[in-house]
Order: C-alpha cells, then sequence, then structure tokens
C-alpha cells in the first residue's frame, strides 16, 4: 500500500471524538426542510452545492442507492426507510465514538442526549448553551441582582462537559474585552428587561456570560467564522478576541475555537501563539466538500497538532453527521499523504497527527 | 479520454456568457501603453507577472508565433498584424456568444457597444455605470431636485441589461445600508456643486444611486476586492456589504459581487446565505495566471453552483478577453476533474458545473 | 530530468540572498529554549508542529542522524556537537551567500554581524531597526528637541542597508498616514518621558521613525502580519498601510513588506499596485514546513515577479537558516514545477522566477 493507502485506511478506522454536534432530527423532513438544511437558508437548493454532492455521493450507497444517484431517488430512499433507520445507518457509519452535544438550539425538534446514547451507543455529553440557559433563567425570574448569582450557580451545578457561547451571532466579537462591572450588568439587565426580554443580544451580558464561564472552569467552546445570515461574518474574525484571549490565558481554561472559516488561518495562529487556544475547521469541511482538502491544509499550516480538534456540528440531518465525519478522514488522509509522498513527514508522524486531532486531543482537553 | 481531458474539451467547447467586460481598444496602443494595460499601473513590467506569461503563452501562437515568444516578438507581431485583425483573432477564440459590456470608464478609447457587435458577431448588452451617468446628469443640470427625478427616471428609461457601481473605488463598503432621507441627499449635491463638481465621491449619494438602482429592478453589479492603487482593498471587502444586503435581499433583485479578490470566500459565503447575491472572481484569474486554479478552487467551496457567473472583465486589450476565457475554462476542467479523479463528483455533475457557470446562471439571471 | 527535477537542481545551487534575518545563538539552548524558539511562545511543544518535524527531517541528516530522527536523539546529537559546529553545519547547507541581518532584538544572545560573517564567510551587512535606536537615544539624551535632530543624523550616518520597522508589534498600522507635527512629537516625547521611557509605543513617535527613514532614503522593511502573541494580527494586516504608502510613493523608497501571512494575498496586491512595494513570506514559510507550498503559491498570483524577495527571519537557531532556505527551494521548485506540468509556464522562465525572487530583486534592491 501506498501513504495515500495506509493514510485512508488508518483514518476510516480510527474512532473520532466529535467535540461539537447536535441532535439528529426527531422526525422526517419535508424536501423543503432537507435542502434549507443543508444550505442554512429557506428556499436554496441544497443539492446543486458541495455539501449535496457530498450527500449523493457519500450517504446514497449507506441507503442503498448507487453513489451519486439522484436528489429524487435519494429523498424516496430517505422516506422510505424512515428517519430512524436513516440515523442509525449514517450515525454508525460516521465512526465516532464520543459526542459532545450542544443542547442549545432549536432541541424541540431534535433527539435529546440519551436518545442520541441509545440510537448509537456511543458515549454522550451536553455542551451547554449559555445564551439559553441565560435566557431560560431570565425567563423564571427576571431579577436582575437574583441572575447574578443564579448563573454562575448553575454553571457550577450543571453536568456539562463544556460551555458554549454564540457571541458571533448576537454582537459579534468586537467589544471590549474586560469583564463588564456590577453595575454594567444590572444596567443591561434592567434595558433587557424592558425591552421585553428574549433573544439577548446585549454585548454586556454576552460579555458577562464568557466571564462566567471562565470562572467555571470548564472548557468553553465559541462559534466563530462561518454560519448563516444572521451573522455578520467580518465580526466573527476569531482574531477580534485577541485582547480578551490575553486577558483570560492566565485562567488555563481551554477556549475552543470552532469553524472559523474564512479566518481558519488566523485561528491556527491563535492556536499557536495561546496556550489555551484550541480550533477545529468543523462545518466549513462538511460544506465545502470536495473542495474540503484545502480548507484541511490551511489549517495545518502553523497550528501545532496538539492544538486542533474534529467536530462536524452536525444539525438535525444525520447527512450531516456521516459527512462532517467522511469528508475529514479522506480529505486528511490526502493532505498528509502528500507530505508523505513530497518526502516532507514520515508515514508514522502522519498517522499520530491523525490520533491527535481526530481524538486524543479532545480526549485530553475534556477528560474523556 | 480520462476525466481532466474530457473536461477540458467540453470548457473549450462551452459558449461563454461574459458578464462583465469592457470593449477592446479602438487603436494600437504602444509598448508603455500595453504593459500597463496588463498591470493596472503606469511604469509596470506587465511581462514578468503571471499575466504577462500568460499573453506570451496563449495569445502568441493566436498571432502565428510559437508558445511564450518573447515578449519583443509578440509586440512586433501585434504591430504587424493591426489592432483590428488581433482583435478579431482573440475575441473569436475566447468563444464567448454575449457580452455585458460596461461602457462608463474611458469609453473614448474604446470599441461602443455596436462596433463590439460587430467586431465579434456576438450578442451584447450594455451595464450602465451609475456614477458615470450620475456625473454625466449633473454636468448637464447641476439643479439638485431635478437630479433627484431625473435619475431614476433615467435608469427607467434606459435599455441597460444590468447596472453596475464602483462605490468600492469611490467611498469604500463601509458605509450606513439604509436609504439616504431627501434632506442628506439635497445637502450632499450642494457639497458635491460647491466642491466643482467633477468625480462623484460622496457616500451619501453614492448609496442612493444603489438604492435607485434596486428601485429599477435589474440586476445590479458591484465591483469588490481585487482594483487598482485607487481602490483601498479593505474597504471592498464585500463583507462590509452584508448590513445592505439585509436591507435589500426583499427586493428580489440580483446582486452580482464582481472579482472580490482576495475575498472571494467571503463573497461565496454571501452568495449562499443571501437568495439574491451571485459572484465571480473575474479579474483574479486573468491576474494571477497560472496560479489562478487555487483561487478558481476555493470559489468552489460554500457558494451554491447557481450563484456564480463567469466574467474576464476585459478593459481594452483583447489578450484580456481571451486569457479570461482560457484561464477560466482550464483551470475550472482542472479544478472539476481534480474532484472526479478523487472519487468525489461524477463526470456528469462536473459537466452541468461548467454550464452553469460558464453560461446558465448568466442566462437566467439576466433573462438572455 | 523533469520539470521538478531540473527546477529542484536549480533551486538547491541558487545562492540565495537572505535580506531579512537575525544572528544565530551565542551559546547552545536547552530543550525549553529550544522548543520556545520554535513556537515563539514559552511552555509550547515544538515538536509538535510543521516546523519541528522540519527540524526533524532536514536538519537530523546535517547532524549525522537518519531523516526524521526523533526529538531526543536530534537534541542529543546537537549537545553532542557544540552550538558553533551545529551552526556551522546549518548555515553553510542554508546556501545564502548574503545576510542581510536585523540586529534590533535581544542582541546579547546572538552572534553579532561580524561574528555571523566570520562563521559562515558570506556577505553581512546590517538592518538597523528604527525603534531600538530611538530607545537607545532616548536613553543615553532624553531631550526631546535634541532627539528630533539626533534621530534623523543617526540615520544618515550609520552603515545600515537598510531600516527595519516593528510598528506592527507596537501599535498596528491603524494610525494616520501623514507625517506628525513638530508639537504633537514633542508633546508625545514628554509623555514617553513621563511614562518611565522604555519600550516606544506611542503611534505618533513611532509614524515619525518611519517617516524619518523614509527621508534617509534606504529599504524600509516593515514586518507585517505572522508573529508571536505581543501583536494584535489584524492590525499589522499591510492593506492598513494603504493610505501610507500612498504618501511615500513619490520618494521611490523602496518597502519591504516582511512576511505578511495570513494576509500575504493583500501583500502581493500591493506589490503590484505600488512601484516601491516589495514583499516576502519569509517566516511563514519556515513555521509552515510541509504545508508551505500553498502560501507559496498564493505569493505568486498577483504580485510582479520583480517584486518579491527571500528572507528566513530566521532568529538565534541555525536550525531556522537552514529550513528558511531549504523549504523555500523546495516550495519554490515545486509550485513552478506545477505551471510547467500544466502546460502554462515555459521551463526557463521558472528558472528566471527563481533567480529573480531568490537573489536578483534583492540585489537590485539593496544595491548589492
Amino acid at each position: 500500500m501506498n501513504a495515500a493507502e495506509t493514510l485512508a485506511e488508518y483514518a476510516e478506522s480510527l474512532p473520532l471524538v466529535d467535540h461539537h454536534v447536535h441532535g439528529a432530527l426527531r422526525k422526517a423532513p419535508d424536501r423543503a426542510e432537507f435542502e434549507e438544511l443543508l444550505t442554512e437558508r429557506a428556499g436554496g437548493n441544497g443539492f446543486d452545492t458541495q455539501l449535496g454532492f457530498a450527500v449523493r455521493r457519500w450517504c446514497a450507497p449507506l441507503l442503498g442507492l448507487e453513489p451519486s444517484a439522484d436528489a429524487e431517488a435519494y429523498l424516496a430512499a430517505r422516506v422510505a426507510l424512515g428517519e430512524t433507520e436513516v440515523a442509525r445507518r449514517l450515525l454508525a457509519a460516521a465512526g465516532t465514538d464520543t459526542l459532545l452535544i450542544d443542547t442549545g438550539f432549536a432541541a424541540a425538534g431534535l433527539l435529546g442526549i440519551e436518545e442520541m446514547a441509545a440510537l448509537t451507543g456511543q458515549r454522550v455529553a451536553e455542551v451547554l448553551r449559555l445564551e439559553a440557559l441565560a435566557e431560560d433563567l431570565l425567563a423564571e425570574d427576571p431579577s436582575p441582582s437574583d441572575f447574578l448569582d443564579r448563573f454562575p450557580a448553575a454553571l457550577a451545578e450543571t453536568d456539562a462537559i463544556a460551555f458554549k457561547s454564540v457571541m458571533a451571532y448576537r454582537s459579534g466579537f468586537d467589544v471590549p474585552a474586560e469583564r463588564p462591572s456590577r453595575a454594567a450588568l444590572l444596567a443591561a439587565l434592567d434595558r433587557y428587561a424592558a425591552a421585553g426580554a428574549g433573544r439577548l443580544t446585549d454585548p454586556v451580558l454576552l460579555r458577562q456570560l464568557q466571564w462566567w464561564a471562565i470562572d467555571a472552569g470548564r472548557p468553553l467552546q465559541l462559534h466563530c467564522g462561518y454560519g448563516d445570515a444572521d451573522l455578520d461574518l467580518r465580526l466573527a474574525d476569531p482574531l477580534l478576541l485577541t485582547p480578551w484571549l490575553r486577558a483570560v490565558e492566565g485562567s488555563g481554561v481551554p477556549i475552543m475555537l470552532l469553524h472559523n472559516y474564512p479566518y481558519h488561518r488566523q485561528a491556527g495562529y491563535l492556536a499557536e501563539v495561546f496556550g489555551s487556544v484550541y480550533f477545529d475547521v468543523g462545518l466549513a469541511i462538511t460544506h465545502s466538500g470536495a473542495a474540503s482538502r484545502a480548507v484541511i491544509a490551511e489549517s495545518l499550516e502553523v497550528a501545532p497538532f496538539g492544538k486542533q480538534l474534529y467536530s462536524s456540528d452536525a444539525f438535525g440531518l444525520p447527512e450531516l453527521h456521516l459527512l462532517g465525519a467522511r469528508l475529514w478522514r479522506r480529505g486528511m488522509a490526502a493532505v498528509l499523504a502528500g507530505f508523505v509522498d513530497a518526502g516532507e513527514w514520515e508515514l508514522a508522524d502522519a498517522r499520530r497527527v491523525l490520533a491527535l486531532i481526530g481524538r486524543e486531543n479532545a480526549v485530553a482537553v475534556y477528560g474523556l
């Protein structure tokens, strides 16, 4: 076997830790819902994308069709098998053994943590979304001063293995680094209540949620870069976090920068220069499909190999759980085989880097 | 034939729609003018660039020389054949069948729309540059309140198939998204007159021109990213348009982001998440020559295949009309063959994506 | 021989001019120091990086070990040979013949210019760091008005072949372009003295140092982009220099943008559109190791071939002097061979571009 084959085989056999993922759908989507989940946009043509091509290429055979069967045949096979059987097949083929599940978005339509464990037989743990918890606590009891005690207490008590911030979606990262004052927090909570509560977007509060997460001392995941049209992508450049990363570096709390595209080189730089910063290019691999190898190669430039992780960020469609893993395995094996074939790397080193990024770094950071 | 050969042959045979291009030169350039048109800068060494190498490689044989003939031989052959014959040969070899021609810059030295039709025998249509029209109307009649009626009326009456904004060159995109008030417009027009008219750079007026274009309901092309030294490239990042794209999304007017380099991944993201946003990497392909395949591959990451178009942005030199097409065909075929050879795409899908981006998306958006 | 072999052989034989480099270590580092010099960060795992893999791959054989020997064996071989012998071997194998040495950082622990000349037998010249000179002069004599005369006089008198600014590290580039007034300078110098002198970070003073360098008329090197955690990388985007580059273009003084990663495409654009702007991707090649070919390819997109140079930015470890050159030679040869094999470039042109970037552009700009 040449390097490409050896590494492909090794990559396929590696049980991955998916350190940021969501539940699979509770019930079968119709075609419009299916395409919307592929494109992150209502009304988009989900099949005329890299991701759509990858669904046809890699998921169709797992549903008993030819590779790259057409969209109609694919959707018909999905219906015929039923959502549970589709999920069972695709999640099994993903070849993960651990799922760290973000439960903070659209949870009602998705399988919960225990259900995902039952469906897959894999180890699962919860990633708790800070903004969702804050909104829930404030809905129960809007008293500002109570909230200042109840939120950190809730973080301390939860079983969650990590926290997640979606500040990128709410205010963007171009906000001050320092911890807000108590007076500023109380004023912000008053503004929030006066505005009728709901979606929490005040940067003062969003910043404080992150500081409370740092105090709680568990790994903190931050959505960075690539997402849907709710985002102002420029304000999700992880480099905007630089002053804050400097401020929290002393805490030693692992900061996990998720996705990052098209700022993944920037994320790799942050992972190099800050001891507690880790990153992945999760969602960008799934959505760039056959073109994801360049993204993967760029994620392997300046970042230390101990500072990158695997995630799928799959949401709802089990196709996304499968493709995150499939494209990561194929892309990583191809890129690393390129290094070996060029005479730059040893095969054993390539294998070790695959294991670090696909599994071992997550095991170490999350204490699995 | 392998995938690379099949796709190369198919790409060569595809009649392209060049959805953003300028006229060819009216008379032969001297050497300094020729090199300036290659580099977008006076005094540059136009032949020691990717574009210069591509001219020698691909245009020389069409002028009866060996591939990669030297610069002196190339320029001598140009003179011997005469500008019209050079243009005829190179424009024919470009293999387009439709040219959407921006007539708003340095038009006196270039062939007009009818002359381009006569020279090439191809379908032509005009792209009307908003700023040039505004400057012309204000030169005829500087009355601010008249202008507020005359400009939208002129847009409604023109035969232009699309509009074009060069706000990127004039103010950059870091301007408010909303429609200026009538009072703000009148004040800006007074300032413009008081400053002696001339080049229109006031962001209030530039924004309003775009809003009028939206009202007029034809596709609006925006220069984004890569251009000459008049530009502040950072302020031409299409992501700065995000709030404005959100504001105009409801109109359904197609927004065509041109060039975008080095922010073409950002443009691809905008094309994914906004239903009316389309993009190309036009000028960046011509200028990066042999290295354009990476740019092309990056343009095929997250953007849906129905949202990308072909343009050359060729200006003056018919070499640029030829090379835009030649490099696009070769680069696209090579990149897509890579996906097929990697086992990720089917050949038929690759062929379809070539047709969409090279031709069919433009036919649909512009109603050709 | 095929193109790849021919170009690899030619690249290996080319005597490089390293136009931005530091001295080698005066004494042997311990393991922690060695790894810190690999990662630009204390406590990092220097061997689990592209650079660490490249050290094992390319330096181990020069120390009598197998390629990719393990880290322990490598460090033991280093100790056994002694620092001087290690430096002698690695610097000789780098194959440079000219070193332009930045003496302005941590000079006490590094070999000086004469010592580097003695160790290598190569031509050496000094690159004078503006901020270090200013801090030294102000430490000797803090009088503001004296300094306004003494600093330009010192620039005029020095033997340095070029100047270097680290404004990127001190204030970032988002500062006004114009020359500060005398009053503003005197006020800034008063503030500096009142703050206890030390590290000079006032943007008014940093800007004036650059203007004085322009007045002195020697090439001015600017650190851009990639560096350590002291940097706010976003503020080191060379595009932020655009208004200043426009302001100094008339002087004709060559501006050398160093490193630039991940903004190297932006640097290439500046080198295309500004006649006096040159650039390199120095440090980014060393740190991205086997993945550096993409960075090199991107540096060859829009920039004219007469506007790019070679540098290693090697600091302390002679491994970095060797790897800068080794990875540049291998990467450039592979990328250019790709252009030739694709039928886009002639072999002779590829050879010429290697010579321009590796050597001849530096000879011309610095008048070597």
